[in-house]
Order: C-alpha cells, then sequence, then structure tokens
C-alpha cells in the first residue's frame, strides 16, 4: 500500500463539514478506491472554538490557511471557502506548489477559470470542479471526457435550485413571483437576500463553466447574458402553460459555427420536453450533440450532501492521478472560438400585447413583424375591450431584430402596452 | 505534437461504419483533445469487397482479425463485432499485449467481464466500454469516477429501447404486446426475431455490468434474474393507469448490507418518477446515491451515430492514457459481495384477481396475505358478477414470500384465476 495522501480543507461549513464526515465513514472504501490512505492533516476556518460535533481532533484547526497550503505535508487541497478571495489567492499557491486541488467554487472558476488552469498546467497538478455546477450530478466528466469524441451542439441547464423551486410553485399553484419567492424562503429553498439566485448571478457563473467545457473555449461570466425571474409574472406562467409549456430559468449555450453564445434568461419550454418534467429545487441539464444526440442529466443540485459527493469525487480522482504519478484531463480552451453578444442570437420569442379592442390592430401588429422580417407561427386573440390582449409566438429572430420589433410595437398606436416578452426554447436544434 | 497512435477497428457494421466516419471528420479535434494524432491503420470485417461507402483506402480492409490485433504498428483496438468468440479471444490477445481496447460488447462483458479485466491488468492496458450500456449515455465513467467517493445504493434503469417503444405504445394507444411489437417491428425498432430484446436478454447483460460498476462486486448476467415483457398485458397497462403509474422494464441493482441483487422485470413506476416520463427508445439510468440523491441519466439507447459517439469518447481517453503513459480507472470488484438470489429481493406488489362475486371474497383473499404476513396497502373491487376483479397493492414483501401466497391465492375457492402479479417499484429507498 502507498503511503497515505495527506489532504489540507479550506472552510468548513456546511459543504466542509460534510465532507469531512465522509472523509472520516468512507475511509476504507476510498483507500480501495485511490489506492492509498486519504489523511486529513489541517482544516482552515475564519474562527477556532465553534462547537463543531466533526470526527476530528482539535488540533487539526486553524485559522491561518496561507500556512496550511504551504505545509510540506498536504499533498492535496479541498476548497469549500467559495468568492474570490482569499480562495484564489490559495488555489493559485496550492497549483503552482504541484498540489492538486478539488473546488466547488463557481464563482472563482467562471470569473478568472484561466489563471486557475494556467496554474495546474505550470504547477503539474489536477484542478478539479464537479461541485461547481449542479451540485452532485456528474456533468463536468462526462462534458469533458466522455463525450471528447462527439460535438456538442447546445447545451441547456436548470442549474439553480432556488429558482426552478419558485417557478415550479408559481406554475402549480398559481402563485405571483412574490408570493413563490416568500414560500421559497419560508421553506430555506431562497436565502435572505435571493439576489444572487433570482437575478440570475448563480446561474450565469455556471452557464460560463459549461459553455468552457461544451465548446473549449474560454467564457467567463461577464460574457452571459443575464436576465432574472424576478419580471416572470403570474400570466405569464398562466400563458405558458396554455401553449403547453411552462417557464424555467435556463442556463444555454450554443456553439454556431465558429462562434459561442452563453445566456441566462427566464424561458418558456414544452412540457414535453425532458427539461419539463423537472421541478422543485432539482436541477438538470440537457445536452444536444452531433452523434450521442440529446442526453440530460438530472439531480440535486445544491445541498451539503450532495455537494459533498461530488468533492470526494473529485478527491479520489486527483488522489488516484497522484498515486499513478499522472495528471487527468485539464480544461483546454483549444477551440478558441468568438463569443457572440446576445443582439446576434438566434431564437423564437412569445410576445404579449394589451390591445385596443379595435378594427386594424392586427393587421398593425402584423406589419411591425413583416417589416422586420420576422415570421409569425401563432397568433392568438384573448379577451375584449379594454381587457383585450394579442398573443404571439414567432418563428425563429435575432434578439437584436426582435428588440426593434418590441420598439415599434411601443410605438403603435393600437398598442396600449407590451406586457411580456419572453423566449421559447427546447425546439430540437438543427445542424 | 507525439507521434500517431494507431488504431485497429475490429467490425465495419452500422456501429463500426459511424466510427471511421467521425475518426475522418474530427481528426482535427480529436488530436488537439488526445494530444496526438489518431490513426486508422487497419479494419477487420468478415468479407471484403463490399461497398462500404467509406472515407478510407481498400487497403484497410482484411479478413485476418487476429493478424492485424497482433500487429506492432497496432497500439489500441476498438472492438464492435459483438458477441463471445472472436471477440473475446481477440481482445484478450490485445490487452495482453498491452494494446488498449474499447469496446460496445454488452453480452461479453456480461458473461465474462472478471477474465477481461484482469487481462488488462496483467497487459497493463485499459479496457472501456461505455457503449455496451445505454448506448451514447455517459454512464459508466459517472458511476466509476463521480460517484468513487459516494455509496450507490440502487441503479434502476430502463437500458433497452425495443421494449420502452413497445411500452410507451401500449401505455399510449391502449394496444395490446402484439400489436405494439409489430408497430415497432415495422418502424425498425425491433428485429425480426426480438427474443433478445422482449425476454429481457439484453437488459439483464446491462443490469449486471451496472451492478458491478455500482457496489464493485463481480456480477454476471447468470446471477440477474430476468423477466421480459411477453406476459404484460393491456389490462396490466390500465391497471397502472388507473394508479397513476406507467409500466417499464427496469433492471435493477440494489445493495442492501454486505449483498447485491440484480434483476430485470416489468415493474409499475410512478408517472412522477423521473424515469415515468422516459417515452419511446430512449434510455435512462436512475441512481440512488448516499449522499449524492436522486440522480438520472438520460439519452439514445442505441443507434449507430450515438454508440459510435460513446466508443470515441473511450478512445479519446485510452488514447489520452496511452500518450500520458498510465491508465485510466480500472473495474475494480474490491467490495466482493454477495450476491442474493431473487427469492429475498424486497419490494412491493400489485395482484389481479378474478374472483367469485360473492360474499366471503375478500376475507378469505386478506387471510391468504396475512398468513404470510404481508400487509395490504389498497384493496380495489372493480366489475360484477362474472367480471368481478380485485386488485390489491401490498406493502413491501419477499418474492419468495409473495411467491407463497399467490400460491395460496390458487388454492383458494373464491378466487378464479390470479389475472397478473407485477412489481411496483420507484418508491423512494430507506437508508
Amino acid at each position: 500500500m502507498t503511503a497515505p495522501l495527506r489532504v489540507a480543507l479550506l472552510g468548513c461549513g456546511t459543504v466542509g463539514s460534510e465532507v469531512v464526515r465522509l472523509l472520516h465513514t468512507s475511509g476504507d472504501d476510498l483507500t480501495a478506491r485511490v489506492g492509498a490512505p486519504l489523511e486529513l492533516v489541517g482544516i482552515a476556518v475564519r474562527r477556532l472554538g465553534r462547537a463543531r460535533d466533526l470526527p476530528v481532533a482539535d488540533g487539526l484547526f486553524t485559522t491561518d490557511a496561507d500556512a496550511l497550503v504551504a505545509r510540506d505535508d498536504v499533498d492535496l487541497v479541498v476548497e469549500v471557502i467559495g468568492g474570490i478571495e482569499p480562495a484564489r489567492g490559495l488555489i493559485l499557491r496550492a497549483l503552482e506548489a504541484g498540489k492538486s486541488v478539488v473546488t466547488a467554487n463557481k464563482a472563482l472558476l467562471a470569473e478568472d477559470g484561466a489563471s486557475l488552469h494556467e496554474a495546474a498546467v505550470r504547477g503539474g497538478a489536477d484542478l478539479y470542479y464537479e461541485a461547481s455546477v449542479a451540485g452532485a450530478i456528474p456533468l463536468l466528466r462526462p462534458l469533458r471526457e466522455s463525450l471528447a469524441g462527439d460535438h456538442i451542439r447546445r447545451v441547456l441547464g436548470i442549474v439553480n435550485g432556488t429558482t426552478n423551486f419558485i417557478l415550479t410553485r408559481m406554475d402549480e399553484s398559481g402563485a405571483g413571483f412574490t408570493d413563490a419567492l416568500d414560500e421559497a424562503t419560508a421553506l430555506g429553498y431562497a436565502e435572505a437576500d435571493p439576489t444572487a439566485d433570482v437575478e440570475g448571478f448563480d446561474a450565469a457563473a455556471k452557464a460560463a463553466i459549461l459553455a468552457g467545457l461544451a465548446f473549449h473555449t474560454e467564457v467567463v461570466a461577464a460574457d452571459v447574458h443575464r436576465e432574472g425571474i424576478t419580471g416572470v409574472t403570474a400570466a405569464d406562467v398562466a400563458s405558458a402553460r396554455a401553449m403547453g409549456c411552462v417557464v424555467k430559468l435556463l442556463a444555454i449555450a450554443e456553439r454556431d459555427g465558429d462562434a459561442v453564445t452563453a445566456r441566462v434568461h427566464p424561458a418558456m419550454i414544452p412540457r414535453t420536453h425532458p427539461l419539463g418534467s423537472v421541478r422543485e429545487a432539482y436541477n438538470a441539464v440537457f445536452v444536444e450533440a452531433e452523434s450521442a444526440g440529446r442526453l440530460m442529466f438530472y439531480g440535486p443540485g445544491a445541498g451539503g450532501a450532495p455537494t459533498a459527493s461530488a468533492v470526494l469525487g473529485d478527491l479520489v480522482a486527483v488522489a488516484r492521478n497522484a498515486v499513478a504519478g499522472t495528471r487527468g484531463t485539464g480544461q483546454s480552451s483549444y477551440a478558441g472560438l468568438r463569443v457572440r453578444p446576445m443582439g446576434e442570437v438566434v431564437t423564437r420569442y412569445h410576445i404579449s400585447l394589451d390591445v385596443a379592442d379595435k378594427a386594424g390592430v392586427l393587421a398593425a401588429v402584423a406589419q411591425a413583424f413583416a417589416a422586420h422580417d420576422v415570421s409569425l407561427r401563432t397568433v392568438r386573440q384573448e379577451g375584449h375591450g379594454d381587457d383585450a390582449s394579442l398573443v404571439l409566438v414567432t418563428h425563429t429572430a435575432t434578439d437584436a431584430t426582435l428588440a426593434a420589433v418590441v420598439d415599434e410595437l411601443h410605438r403603435l398606436d393600437s398598442v396600449r402596452a407590451v406586457a411580456s416578452v419572453m423566449r421559447v426554447e427546447g425546439a430540437e436544434s438543427t445542424p
């Protein structure tokens, strides 16, 4: 049996505590899978002396994360602190010292993944981060390895559990956004400050990571077009239902020729789409690949135990590599594709207009679309008098074109208000 | 750039041809991902001279697979012949010569995986077989690597597209088995001799592979309890529908303490279960892990292009390992758990009885269950007179106990026939 691999854990919150427990309870299994024991030699925390009911000696805790990472007797580093600093500096120094790193830090990867990957190459170390997207769902390894011989066309993900919970409630009970958010908060699915979730920041970081993996191209969070769900109304959800759809917050990464796009926004998708039945706080990522076809990966997107499971899977992998004296498949950005702006994204749209109930309205509206060469797929009039509305679904158009159409609709006398504009996704991609 | 890795392809049917095409069209991408070019140096076929519209020189084809595998200038071998021999001998010789092998051969892996894995260890070569279960769905790598730090409790899979197509048709149109099979045959989803699919042999081979991977234990096809779908009636499907369920042919591998079970049979599962919405010829594998929770992997289960995508993913992996001079995570059977017989499997049952419509029937039937300590969850009487039937759903019981109850039901005067007995799956597993 090989000498133990010594692990430093940075951070000991929900995920970190669960990692400590799993290392303790699964020690023998992990040894068998790695080919050497994993030994936890230090845990960096913000404050000592907190009651932590964990199966480790008090002496393992330290507030000096820098010194812990630098110790000669540390082989592998697990980072579950989160945020940009001090996580970035710690990970960079570990990698440059040849210590492989497992991290769940989506914000850091989406902001500065390239620096981390370069440091891993320089140090000859592994950087694994399965836990950073969609919790325990094995996703990064399938994308990076299983589909390595294929071409991915599109990735559509429900990657934020809080917003999926809220949208599921809105769909099932007819509640508005505020009521559904209150319920999510009461049940612990939303944080006291839900901004990162409901405004799509969390999903945008994950979209950047997914796009990078799928298309072998560097994509950062700032490249991702982002819209949250605070503007989604009960009427939007009802309208989606009427056309056999459901509203989901989607993280979408697409390749079109030599360019990629990455975006996060609410969208209507058919209920019969595999993503359509992903309910509550579950996550799922749907992948369209040229040869493999339509794949989906489903599971819990967050939580201490699922995230810790993903961290442990990565830890076994980097530990096996260390025993073998090798490195795993690193991130690659060899394709170096251009990141296309949102205006060039092509999709379909659902538009709801409050209109005057009089002759000629439809003609004027249809003319606004025709003037920009946007074809209409369906048009439905609802209500009468002051309640009259027109619901239109377009064929594909670019986002910029659709924005121009909407500008023109605003200017029409017969249109009292553009009540909502929502993208419609989930149709088969064409090669 | 490293020297090319030279690949021998054994078999050139639907999957093999697609592998040839992908190697040709994706050459540059594969080179970037592997770190060296992949060069196809020989293709073993049964007969030369067939028209094969493939982008390779005629000189690459040979009928002498043995000589091809033995060639000094062959580094990696892809086997897509299928069946036991000559595939086994060819793979064994390749592995023992240190040549890594990628195969889609589920029958061989389920019959004699242990010999192949041992040969891989002896030869210091990789044996990868993602394509052998559920086509292009990345599954073996997630089970073997991503969940390496977790404990899998149960795997439930829809792993045969033909039977899922047939059962979907029966569910949606109310057709009987024979009509649905005819439709599947007409549409090319079922082969002229559908035995391997409809009798569950194909699914049983995959169940053995899944059980081995999930539980680090050697499980062969003969260990798998197998029942096909030829006995599933329109009445069973309607009965499932009445209780919010759908009938699926499931491959189930479970761990209970230090024992595992593997089985394939039709079962009712709730429509709200993630597997419940897997339609047509799609496959999906649902995994329950201790920390990760409930995961599902979904995609096309067969077809030339999806299977070739999985083969290429594996080929990139073994080629990368060859470039790095290392081996990947091999199959491990370190846990060495006992394989428990079907009689000890614990699950729930749906039983439909044709009964005499007279007083005391229910009491007699209930007594038969009570005598064996099997609790009833629901009892429903349907019809009257000669059409009277009792539909019962049990709480959990062992298969052997349930069989004893059914024997006793057969002997009751008031029971005219035991119309059907079907297992009910998909409830949450308890730790």
